[in-house]
């Protein structure tokens, strides 16, 4: 067996160690005779799986006295919506910073929804989403349900450095691609979401973080499996969560707080990201669009100065066990997702292939 | 390593060469050296391992032309308030036959959303869901939408033993613990649903099979991903899909095809049905409530004469390695669970158990 190097966007790569542990576990769950995927999801062992995997989370990202996280369905997609449909309390309006792809969807299912008016506060459409609107440059309405910006936009590689201050409004972030990227203060939001193939599992679970005080405030009431205060009441076990994702969420989990938390994470993941960005500002022949302030640490986009050879490029870098580096549709060229299960190994790997084939065909 | 019979509910045993087979892949997918759950939904390996999955549970159950076979997430139960916003068009009812607690929630949910008059066309209650109204005495409106039905119900272990009549109207069925059991015309329906976790795979997939003419037609417009519409354009691709629930799915359609499909399956599930049945009918001191002729042959519900002996009859039962026998809160006693992947050996070793804990205790 040989592993590549996986850069994928997301679903992503995940830590071997997690790995090798659910293939030695899946015909018998500490020698419970079953497969965790085959247990109840309200039977000893499995809620014990749960409990731990949510304590393990908690502990990651410190999460303060007055939040509940849930373990639910639908991607960040659902949420787009729910979080419209849960927060609206009679607020004429609701604000949104738009950053690029995600904050697009994001405004876009809050716009179907027709319920208030969705206000762009912010964008970064005039230089091609290539920076993150400063602060002082918002348009926040009066009288706004909530403020939501994507934290880390996986397409264009944007990702905000700090936690925006909005004053007393609710903070709503879409964390699908930077959450347990780097400790995080929790306190500062009304609502964190995130779709677990990123850094957190596999595709199919959705967590969300979300203060005791906005839930279950939706006006006009919710049918249930809309509702946050349904998955809160039930300890995300209203109907059968995804338990099979939650058990290899939960094995990442406990390999983070292993490897020593979030600071530890942190400091591997800005290592990783530093070695990269800075063999691609090295060599003309590669190009990232982004601001420096507001690189990604996650989504690494490049470009060659001949995107004629981008073929060539994929197809030399596969030669080497490094794959899925192409760029999305909509931007073209090269993307590298370094996430937090790539080994920095797999960034050195790449940087040689940067050098190498620069030398060769640049 | 020993494995037990697990006789649960849901989620519920897997076959075991499933299992294996999963195992042994799960560093390294047939070569590519990545897990599945690490793959790009839209690369070139996962999108095959997804219209493997769709041909393959096409073929198992013959789904005819003009059907859109989904990939969803959010259980039965996300359904359950999916069908009413989708389905309506306008109709000023829509009709539910009751038969147990799952047939309860659909109809609740579709009472919450408020649109549309829900009329139990029958219901089971009379005799506490311990059998199928019959057709003929079926109270059907004028002008409903569609007609809901459970045909399976897995706490009272009421089934449908066919696929009742109900003229031009759509039929909708909440398949959840019978889809793959037997052979099933799938023309007879309007829209199929069933939650992954009895017969098809692991928990947080949901299998939506839905007539091409019912899927648009929402009004008021749905947000997205609320809308049947979205996930047919996008071939159950609209955001990430939960790709390690799908792939392991995929290897039990694939087991089932090579075990002979359907017509096998339900050849096997009736005898190991019988064998249990048998058991219970012959020994006075087991009692199962249900008409013989809507018994389930998925879960068979069934009481201790003397419910003080139940706890002494769980534990005595695990230690033949017979486990999750414990009947629901909501009607006590014992409940065994004999999907697809129970072998007949765990059907056989549970008689056993039967007849000695009469014999040294009834």
């Amino acid at each position: 067996m040989t592993r590549v190097f996986n850069f994928s966007a997301g679903p992503a790569v995940l830590p071997e160690s997690v790995l090798q542990q659910a293939a030695d576990e899946m015909l018998d769950w500490h020698g419970s005779g079953q497969s965790v995927t085959e247990m109840s999801h309200r039977g000893k062992e499995f809620t014990e799986i749960a409990a731990r995997a949510e304590a393990d989370l908690r502990t990651l990202l410190a999460v303060p006295e007055g939040y509940h996280v849930l373990f639910l369905q639908g991607g960040a997609s659902l949420q787009f919506e729910m979080i419209p449909l849960n927060l609206l309390r009679g607020q004429p309006s609701v604000d949104y910073v738009h950053t690029g792809e995600w904050a697009k969807k994001a405004i876009a299912a809050a716009r179907k929804l027709g319920r208030a008016e969705v206000n762009v506060a912010a964008s970064a459409e005039d230089r091609s989403f290539t920076y993150v609107p400063d602060r002082a440059d918002w348009q926040l309405s009066e009288d706004a349900a909530y403020v939501h910006y994507t934290a880390n936009e996986t397409i264009g590689g944007v990702e905000f450095s700090s936690v925006p201050d909005v004053g007393e409004v609710p903070l709503v972030s879409d964390m699908s691609s930077t959450l347990l990227s780097r400790p995080l203060d929790v306190s500062r939001f009304g609502l964190i979401y995130a779709g677990a193939q990123k850094n957190i599992g596999p595709a199919g679970l959705t967590i969300v973080i979300v203060r005791d005080d906005l839930v279950g405030l939706a006006d006009p009431p919710l049918t249930p499996m809309l509702d946050y205060a349904t998955h809160v009441k039930a300890g995300s076990m209203y109907n059968t969560p995804p338990t099979y994702a939650i058990y290899l969420a939960g094995l990442v989990f406990a390999q983070l707080l292993a490897d020593g938390g979030l600071a530890a994470a942190e400091q591997r993941n800005i290592a990783k990201a530093e070695l990269l960005y800075d063999a691609i500002d090295d060599e003309p022949f590669y190009a990232n669009p982004v601001a420096p302030a507001d690189r990604s640490r996650m989504n690494v986009p490049f470009t060659l100065a001949d995107p004629g050879l981008d073929a060539d490029f994929l197809a030399t870098a596969a030669e080497r066990g490094l794959t899925q580096l192409k760029g999305h549709r909509s931007v073209g060229g090269m993307r590298a997702s370094i996430y937090n299960a790539m080994p920095i190994d797999g960034v050195r790997a790449l940087v040689d292939h940067l050098r190498d084939f620069a030398a060769e065909r640049g």
